[in-house]
């Protein structure tokens, strides 16, 4: 195999807000990173234009520097077939069904491309450079807008048995808790996402209870966001402390339920979330502590990811480079 | 490899009150079935005087007939470590304290010997010879005094990073929930095992609840036995039936928990409160179809497991037989 060092794979993060990509070479080094906004609407055709244009320019940088793009791997949320290339559904996506996003830009760049689910990305990207390097089993968790899972088996992303594990967001933490989008009620990701907390917040809002964010948000309950409560937190804003709090509460017992039911070496959390680390991590260890299996918990290592907004772009390039054969994580 | 069809395994079920032992060949077929009851008292020296004797009864049936008994493994209970073949601690027998069973056994009977969880064993069984045969993934969950689960990926246990996987009796279904054995609130097995639905009996009844349990039993809460809860449900005892609904609500949280994570083929139910299927089945199922993905539990079979009785036997023989290198399942 000549010039393997020339050869470079496309890492893409198809996110809620914004597509980012990047060139991850075979040791998973990052460059020429680049993010774009979702075009208005996210109308299929103008999202897909907009992945195959930030790509045609990575591939352009790239021939100029005389390496070799070999492959291109993309995460999206949403539920995938794998062996399709598929997006079945996506939560960022409400009116696309059955987007066949593989063979679409496969099409468009002429480039071998791999589809994974975004989380399944990050989990992955965090055990090739990342937090898991040295670990042979993890489960990551991604804490954003929604949460995703990925889990790691003998060093290999586990996708069940139709492609679709991982859905760790979805873990009932409270029978009698708050719809999700899902469909369930009480789901990890109805307390402990983005979106989760900002429900939190309004409910106590219109309840009555004291806080800031009324403030901040200029008494228009529909401008908070997760940041907004993180500011408000800092400031000292008890309602917003206990929404982190209860939101690692929730993940907390999700975490215990995962140590339990898995005995991986180690839990990773990743994602905007973890930003407040502080506010919620203290309440989610108390929780693992208290519902965990004590024999099992001391052994297991909780930790914040390391690749912090490109886990995902890693991660999907991370895929590819595994599926190519030139790395076996 | 000559003879082959003339070697068995010795497969030992160490139970809560019995020990049942069988050979069994490598085709999976179980013969010379026996049972004795636990010593009372449960003393570590009596209960493996007990297991000596019944795995010697075999051996000698077996050379009687000319075969050679090549191996035994033994399901038990409780944390275990595999590496060392020790029993750190078991619920069945709350004065053992890493018990190095697995060295005590080979030095008495001079036979090598595996020891492994009883609810792996099971799902290994099941996997083998009964509900999972053609399946690569699949959870099996053992309903009974307490609940166990084996996980089988990729057509084998998945142990976990230290052995202890698959305790998915301590899923937390209702964090505000009764306090289980495990010192967790609200896990599975405080609902849907036997002594779950006993506490939950007398729970009622303590809080004044009608029910033929008084009568049946005789008065003293203290008599009360799942089964008895069964044979009131058949009467048409409107608590009792209930409590199966209970059950079966908090089975289907765990159970589309498991969905939603792992995506198996199959979840297998086996152990002695699977006698009262009809009971809590409907209940289970319909809050699966509520909570899981339903593009995931479209996709999976719930089935009951085919070795209800024997198939910790079956099944601790199968992991010996796949450890001698005989089989792959």
């Amino acid at each position: 195999m000549k010039n393997i060092s020339k050869k470079v794979i496309i890492g893409i993060d198809l996110g809620g807000s914004s597509i980012r990509a990047g060139s991850v070479t075979k040791e998973g080094k990052l460059r020429n990173f680049k993010r774009v906004e979702i075009p208005k609407g996210r109308r299929k055709d103008l999202v897909l234009l907009a992945i195959i244009d930030i790509v045609r320019e990575l591939i352009t940088l790239e021939n100029n520097r005389g390496n070799k793009v070999v492959a291109a791997g993309i995460g999206s949320p949403g539920i995938i077939r794998l062996d399709k290339g598929i997006i079945v559904t996506s939560p960022n996506f409400p009116g696309w069904r059955d987007v066949p996003l593989k063979s679409l830009l496969e099409k468009s760049l002429h480039l071998s491309t791999i589809l994974d689910n975004d989380a399944n990305a990050a989990a992955f990207g965090e055990k090739w450079m990342g937090a898991g390097r040295r670990v042979r089993s993890m489960v990551c968790m991604t804490l954003g807008t929604g949460i995703g899972g990925g889990i790691i088996l003998d060093g290999d992303v586990w996708h069940g048995a139709h492609g679709m594990g991982g859905e760790i967001g979805h873990i009932t933490v409270n029978p009698d808790g708050p719809r999700c989008n899902c469909g369930n009620y009480g789901c990890l990701e109805a307390y402990s996402s983005a979106t989760g907390m900002v429900r939190s917040a309004i409910e106590s809002m219109m309840n009555g209870r004291r806080t800031i964010l009324k403030r901040l948000s200029g008494g228009d309950s529909g401008r908070i966001t997760a940041k907004m409560i993180y500011e408000a937190a800092i400031k000292g804003d008890r309602l917003s402390i206990n929404i982190f709090k209860e939101a690692g509460m929730y993940l907390g017992i999700a975490i215990a339920d995962l140590i339990n039911i898995i005995n991986p070496e180690m839990i990773v959390l990743t994602g905007d979330v973890t930003g407040a680390w502080d506010f919620f991590m203290p309440a989610a260890i108390e929780e693992v502590e208290k519902r965990a299996y004590k024999a099992i918990v001391k052994r297991t290592k909780i930790v914040r990811g390391k690749l912090t907004g490109s886990a995902g772009v890693i991660g999907a390039a991370s895929l590819a480079w595994k599926q190519t054969g030139y790395i076996s994580p």
